[in-house]
């Protein structure tokens, strides 16, 4: 079963990779962008057919090495 | 207007971080895990409100920035 987590700062926290991304685009001529974060998205392959405990098991997972939740959300679909 | 890029390796390129992520996550007892690939989520607010302008716009963004399209795919999504 393919699960997608995504992992985004949280909102407030500085994120000095979208401001350089941000900036690099203006450079570019990109001047129509207001505001860039960047944050990661993880594709796993889990085994198994249970949609509800391979979400459970992958919010341990993400509790547990994938976020850092103190600065980061994260969210988790099932594709 | 929200636009998010997702960019993933190419099916076929190493992704040494996602293996190393996939071994972490054996080490703390996720044996369920049968691969683990790491990309970026890109978060972008881009001015105006027209949606095909915008992801024309971004594409072109992801071409000459965000995407190095040799060893990654994106896709490009109007949140």
């Amino acid at each position: 079963m393919k699960v997608i987590v995504n992992v985004q700062l949280k909102n407030g926290v500085l994120d000095p990779q979208g401001k350089a991304v941000h900036h690099a685009l203006g450079s570019l001529g990109f001047n129509s962008v207001n505001d860039v974060r960047i944050g990661k998205q993880i594709l796993l392959d889990v085994a198994g057919t249970d949609a509800e405990a391979a979400k459970e098991e992958v919010t341990k997972m993400c509790e547990e090495l994938l976020a850092n939740t103190v600065i980061e959300d994260y969210t988790i679909e099932l594709a």
